[in-house]
């Protein structure tokens, strides 16, 4: 392995039928509202509204058994939220299942793979026109 | 485990700087590529447009320091396209390293997700109240 930078990125998303029951955007999220202690917190935390937040906390709650986020009694919008026991574990074995692949995929494989990459794309034909232009 | 489908989706990019060199994408296109000859068969086969399909070899030709595929000398559209050593390589390499991930993910993380996912994701309200309107 060289010094540079990993070129790897890996995307793990867990399925429930149809639906992204877990992945890289869902987990920040749940991250994020167990530090701010609150959906509004952890969209404004991750730029992400707070529809969109919410709509993504009741997804993740529609696809596992037991809800992963439980929100204050009462709370109107703003309200608390916290992590259930599951919604801990559900985070908790995604990270590790996530640290585990890229522990696994930093092997020979991507060592070839590396070898044989530019460290950036050479400029499309159109790139070179525009630039040509501009001079 | 259960005997219900893995629920796991793996997505494996390999980025030369902001591009994407290789992915689950452009694998199926060095594929197609290589059983249909052509990269007009190749973009047919995988309903994607001669412009797309020549759009992403471009794109993997300037990302990998020898060129994936080549095309028969004085072809025009529709001519002969065919992969180089290091496309093979490179193709082969993505798909060890996929499976292999894969392989690896299918293991106790993924049991513990798998056992807390429902089969099919619940219906949000809006689904819920559609369905009662039609009644």
């Amino acid at each position: 392995m060289t010094g540079s930078p990993s070129p790897l990125k890996l995307k793990l998303q867990i399925l429930c039928g149809d639906a992204i029951a877990m992945g890289p955007g869902k987990a920040d999220l749940l991250e994020a509202i167990a530090t701010e202690g609150s959906i509004s917190g952890a969209g404004r935390k991750l730029g992400m509204s707070y529809r969109r937040a919410w709509q993504l906390v009741d997804l993740m709650n529609r696809c596992w058994c037991a809800p992963l986020v439980e929100t204050s009694p009462g709370s109107a919008r703003g309200g608390g939220a916290r992590l259930t026991a599951d919604g801990q574990d559900v985070l908790t074995t995604y990270r590790t299942l996530q640290a585990a692949l890229e522990t696994r995929a930093a092997g020979p494989e991507l060592a070839m793979l590396q070898a044989k990459l530019r460290p950036r794309a050479l400029r499309s034909q159109a790139e070179r026109l525009d630039e040509a232009a501009e001079d």
